[in-house]
């Protein structure tokens, strides 16, 4: 982070929403890199994190498909991950090719502690907007995340499947 | 992209809004290199040219401040950008260890053409949801934009101000 603060120019009024979301996206990795979760752990890694804990012993293949990474990029940040302590590699027994991934206690510890992060950023970014608006905003952006990824995969899903499913709408604390 | 599309699992319903934007982010920049819009431009440097073309003339270290990068990132981007014939990078006559950045007839020929894709994006993105919903997303993400911008700073500004200036919210053709 910069040292000297001097004014900011505003973000302009016409930038596309892509440009909000590049912003965002970018500020949170700042916000959650300073944090310092775990040594060696950078704010790129964290969605296999989150991924292997709701789906123990996923092989790194599934790994890449289900968030259309690219194979030598997810073979890459695992490597790093179990040299940093945080996930082991075991070849499965039936085709040793495979290699399912399994979350140690240091990467177990990880979870909570993104999901706390996540929230207070929530919190500091949606403090004043209301319970509707969230809920909007909950669901729109959970669309144009699944539509996004059925776009980039071409796969004619029309995206409108997750509308329904937010469960994180209700005031942050 | 991957060549075989297996049914992809669903996205979580406990997401957070930062694994959203996240997904949201990556799968834009998927989409936006597969446009293939100038010999060796990848879609992080776009952020670049975009700020260039608001402000021709600026220097490497305010490109670096506005956006809240580091300076070596920049300077690594914009000689790439110069190696690639979309920027020059000029000493400025007055203090030659600025380097005044103006882009090149082909970087100029660049933002139109990113401005369409981003339109694109954002109608298959966005398809189906009412004028007030956009309009609702829009002044959220601008304010989540600023906040975040200035949570990373710390500069104490409250990030309300840019609420109103929204000026894409009315349907895309």
């Amino acid at each position: 982070m910069p040292q000297n603060n001097p004014p900011l120019d505003p973000i302009p009024d016409d930038i596309p929403l892509a440009g909000l979301i590049s912003i965002i996206y970018r500020m949170r990795n700042i916000y959650t890199d300073a944090q310092e979760i775990a040594p060696g752990l950078t704010t790129g890694q964290i969605p296999f994190i989150m991924q292997i804990s709701r789906e123990p012993g996923t092989t790194q293949d599934d790994l890449a498909a289900h968030s259309i990474y690219d194979k030598g990029t997810v073979a890459r940040a695992t490597r790093k991950l179990e040299e940093n302590g945080l996930l082991t590699r075991t070849p499965d027994p039936d085709n040793r090719r495979k290699l399912r991934l399994f979350l140690t206690p240091e990467g177990e510890a990880v979870v909570p502690w993104v999901l706390a992060i996540d929230r207070e950023w929530e919190d500091i970014l949606l403090s004043g907007i209301s319970e509707d608006d969230r809920r909007t905003l909950c669901q729109i952006l959970h669309r144009m995340a699944v539509r996004s990824r059925d776009t980039v995969r071409k796969d004619g899903d029309d995206g409108t499947s997750g509308d329904d499913r937010c469960s994180h709408t209700a005031p942050l604390p």
